[in-house]
């Protein structure tokens, strides 16, 4: 290897994608398919026209230990049931329904049997719960550590088709739910482990983690949310969707790229639920950004046309109004509650960068 | 965790694949799924329908470092190219042609961005050369190998579509282009990774491998055989087919037991190059078992009506046929060239015993 040799640390995951990205767009063009790609690498799924009238919606994820997830605080049956949701999430997102699975594993020698019925009874209980089969995979030893993967199809109307790109000036920005649950629970499921981990007896450990039930949950065992989705879906007037998975600055800033337009989001206007509080003041850090930066929410993140502001409480409940999107490009703007305002830098996690 | 654990090399990779099948099917059958499924986990692919008249095929295989790959003698661009492969060789089995492909890595901090890049252009120059296109995917960072995963989705028409329980008692069982090498190509690196290894000059070691780079590229670049599966699948006379993924003897036993039947084959029918021979010859090996069981050769094996057997040369050349299906379910017997005859078991490879 005499070639110059980069870090992928130094571009990034976002500069790698783009990259990527790059060189299977210019053969995609080239290449001899017979069916229609309407989406490549731009969005939540892959969009594609195996029918006339119908979209199939194609998403792919997979999760690493010690990377996405820790079997320490983690069980085989809430992976399962999370590599599932992680998938659905963006099937909702682009307003579609789930409709095959394929799940694959790699699995090092301290995985047993039972281990990987447990795995599956999460993955299957989730394929229940939203209505998806699963119809293949692979399984395969690992030498390091346990890999799951699925790639999730699913299927949208051309008119229910939800992208990223179609957001306008004026419209307000939406988010399903509260945010910030997720890493408030991760936050007290490493705090959970250290003290497992200092513990001299390992046996008699006496877990403290029934007041932060709802956090940890929210973080080991998300919802997809369809409920929301699906009557989204259906309107004209929700103009971009995206979930909620790097963060919302991060994601609300995929949004605002592609529809070529910025944003403001209101503090105040933020949904919180009290635990959120109570957890980033017992580490001293602050709700605000656990709410702006924190990810694996797998709420649903969308822009309303402001003419059907009534509508929107009528047909979906659950919703908060945090800002609206704005004409000045790339820009996303908080304004705090005593009324000064702040630019945000991203913030998203990137895998690749530290 | 009272329960009982089992290790997963007790069960076995086969083992556990029954297992997993009969709980996803169990579930598919109850699901409220939108497009039908012709065939879940029972075939190379999965099998499904989006539009009336054309079936749709899904597969997926996830390569790992230190199991499937070894990047000492590995060229990122040479995985890249076999992570399609091994994908589009499981549509072709089908009959099928390829449509979309879905990429999924998870990289060490070791890999920089030209690996990357040289990873993709081995992926997208399969993807080229077979009419693929690549629709989206998932970057990752790996704390521990290198890991790359592929959905590859194909189409076939219903009358084209090519299973592995069509054989009939009578049928001529073939394969495409010859045996042994993939196998071969593997010994003659793991030789040379071993002699790299000991020599005590690293940089300018000189590598031996010239008079083998038949049996190499077969192991590290092998072909997808759609030139003899795309006039296999219009054959009404071919019965059954199988990529021969896991060996020889492996795969038939895949399609006698879903057929119901039994197997014979002849030692002197089978096609050897006499590289097979020479390599076996060198490690005091056997040629014929090089043949019988080794793996990743890519070629395609299918069984043929008998009656149809004057058409096969004409229809398909560059194809040996290398013995005969039979009512003796789930038996493979081998005919030797000395008239001894010898049940086979399976040997082919299972990822969870040793």
């Amino acid at each position: 290897m005499t070639q110059k040799q980069t870090p992928i640390s130094e571009v990034g995951e976002f500069g790698l994608i783009e990259r990527l990205k790059k060189k299977c767009n210019e053969l995609r063009l080239s290449a001899n398919v017979t069916s229609q790609i309407i989406l490549g690498i731009d969005d939540d799924t892959a969009v594609t026209r195996p029918s006339p009238g119908m979209l199939q919606l194609t998403t792919s994820d997979l999760l690493i230990e010690g990377v996405h997830f820790d079997l320490t605080y983690t069980s085989m049956k809430h992976l399962g049931w999370k590599l599932m949701v992680v998938n659905l999430s963006d099937i909702a997102a682009m307003g579609g329904v789930p409709v095959h699975a394929i799940i694959t594993v790699a699995l090092p020698a301290k995985i047993t049997v039972e281990m990987v019925d447990d795995l599956y009874d999460g993955i299957l209980q989730a394929a229940q719960t939203y209505g998806c089969a699963i119809i293949g995979g692979d399984t395969n030893t690992s030498i390091g550590n346990t890999m799951v993967s699925a790639t999730i199809t699913g299927e949208v109307p051309d008119r229910f088709l939800k992208r990223r790109n179609g957001a306008k000036p004026g419209d307000l920005i939406c988010v399903s739910g509260n945010l910030g649950l997720s890493h408030a629970g991760l936050k007290v499921l490493l705090r959970e482990k250290k003290r497992f981990l200092e513990s001299r007896q390992p046996d008699g450990f006496d877990s403290q983690l029934g007041e932060y039930t709802h956090a940890v949950t929210k973080h080991l065992a998300p919802k997809a949310r369809f409920d929301v989705a699906m009557t989204a879906a259906q309107k004209e007037w929700v103009h971009a969707m995206i979930d909620i998975s790097d963060g919302l600055t991060s994601d609300l800033r995929h949004i605002c790229q592609q529809s070529n337009a910025g944003a403001i989001i209101y503090e105040e206007k933020i949904p919180f639920d009290p635990l959120v509080v109570q957890v980033a003041g017992e580490f001293n850090e602050s709700a605000l950004e656990y709410a702006l930066f924190g990810g694996e929410e797998y709420e649903l993140l969308f822009t309303v046309d402001p003419e059907h502001k009534n509508e929107l409480s009528k047909h979906l409940p659950d919703i908060s109004v945090v800002g609206e999107i704005t004409e000045e490009k790339d820009t996303i703007t908080l304004v705090q509650e005593d009324g000064s305002i702040k630019k945000l830098m991203s913030g998203g996690y990137d895998h690749f960068r530290q």
